[in-house]
């Protein structure tokens, strides 16, 4: 019997798993890929206050570190459901069930899919959610990203580096990103970008080897000849393993302590309805929801 | 005219400058006092992610040193006073008015008095509410320190490596610190554990030399003979300055978006109704604050 399961290793859940430990909860950390989540694949995260330039691999391994130093017990194993029992909660893996008082759901988010034609078929042979990953692969080629966020415009500027010509592609005619980040898309010559413009769908034989974008503004198609398709628009939550309630996006509804729909489960990070997706405001999360928990904990007994 | 004006130089106020000048708002912080706030005077931050175990100078110079890198202008004067002229706002100071079409409050909190007889008479001289300010003061000397939170137990900690003898006292029969804390005090061969007794007054004839606080569980009261009373016995907000909607203990009341009951005045960190005030906590509020900072701003244009 856990007092606390933390499901989600990455910036949220690190961060609960050092405030449980501090608590002395009897906690377990479940992950299903990687420790550091998302972030792990990102490039450089140069606003987490403390650190003003480091790469997502290197923050979240200081975090894990922090955690590990704490005596934090992780095991990566994939959670299929969580049951609520009242007192208890049971985790069900695909290493078995767990029993534990309390549950923090701190599993993210994926990248969204366009659903456009090709997309399916050509993922792994030229399209992609993940530059870090697979940008190395397209070394002097060209590639076409989608998207006008944050991470859009952070990948395109770490694909830049790597691939000849890059277009960027967002269906508005401003980049949502933040500013510093615009100016640095915009200042890069290998970067051009193709302002209201959505992807229709990708050609190729094995691989992509065309883009087909249309023009919002007149409605003009527009082929490009790239080896790579980078989709960054937007994230869905990983939360369908538990049935809480949840907002039209499926992202988890909670109030200011972190708290689901169901008693002794809280959330912290990507998958529930914050304002901000970010490594600061994962880690605020992350302390409260194992502040909380050990709170519901003491009152349990 | 700025687009924000920040006030307060803590953890929260800093991190919002961080986001600030990234999201190339015009942006000044007014700082009171010290860079970095309450959190400077900590002796070791363990519980921000990412730092194991640093001071909370340290840390604190780590994040102004990020926010200055980016840019960020920061004046040392006293907030008198904020006045909404609906789409701007202007800051009072000692050094004049600013006009801005944001505020963010990151003005924290300072610790709370007892109001028992001595305490005013005495702080400076004998009495205090910070251990690393005031802790060397007392070498190989007898204290008292008052609390049973995360800051009791810690600077009690901090003072027993200075002190001769450490009394805790705290009115309930156990810490309300994290565990791994509480351990650690209990731990110590010199501290001394006072369990239900509370502080009544002081006396001495030019500094503090005796204590007497009575057992709230028989009333007998018990003199101590110490030359210095530490109190930590939580905290009040620095928000008297706004006219804000505030709960009846002072603390700013917010929505999850760090919107106040003005629209356009945000808030973030120890001064508003959060359920934890941890650096962490602090950071997660600084990013929201910013970025509803930047939306506003947006908005108005």
């Amino acid at each position: 019997m856990y007092d606390l399961i933390i499901i989600g290793g990455g910036p949220a859940g690190l961060t609960a798993g050092i405030y449980a430990q501090r608590a002395r909860l009897k906690t377990l950390l479940l992950e299903k890929e990687v420790i550091g989540g998302q972030i792990a694949v990102s490039d450089i995260i140069e606003n987490y206050p403390g650190f003003p330039s480091i790469s997502g691999a290197g923050l979240m391994e200081k975090f894990e570190q922090h955690a590990r130093g704490l005596g934090l017990e992780i095991k990566l194993t994939d959670v299929t459901d969580v049951q609520d029992k009242g007192k208890t909660k049971i985790v069900k893996t695909s290493e078995g069930d767990f029993i534990t008082k309390t549950v923090i759901v701190a599993t993210g988010a994926k990248p969204k899919r366009l659903g456009v034609p090709g997309e399916k078929e050509f993922t792994g042979k030229g399209v992609s959610y993940c530059a870090t990953c697979d940008g190395p692969f397209f070394k002097g080629q060209r590639v076409l990203v989608v998207g006008g966020g944050d991470t859009a415009a952070k990948e395109a500027l770490y694909l830049s580096r790597i691939a000849n010509k890059i277009y960027l592609a967002h269906r508005r005619d401003q980049l949502r990103a933040e500013k510093i980040i615009q100016e640095k898309v915009l200042s890069i010559p290998n970067i051009e970008m193709l302002w209201s413009h959505v992807l229709k769908s990708m050609h190729g034989k094995i691989g992509v080897e065309k883009a087909v974008l249309q023009n919002l503004k007149d409605n003009a198609i527009k082929e490009l000849d790239v080896e790579g398709v980078f989709i960054f628009v937007g994230i869905n939550p990983t939360a369908d393993f538990v049935d809480v309630e949840k907002d039209k996006n499926g992202f988890i509804k909670t109030d200011q302590n972190m708290q689901t729909s169901i008693k002794g489960i809280f959330v912290a990070g990507d998958c529930r309805t914050t304002p901000l997706k970010q490594v600061s405001t994962a880690v605020g999360d992350g302390a409260i929801a194992a502040f909380m928990a050990e709170k519901f904990v003491e009152d349990l007994s």
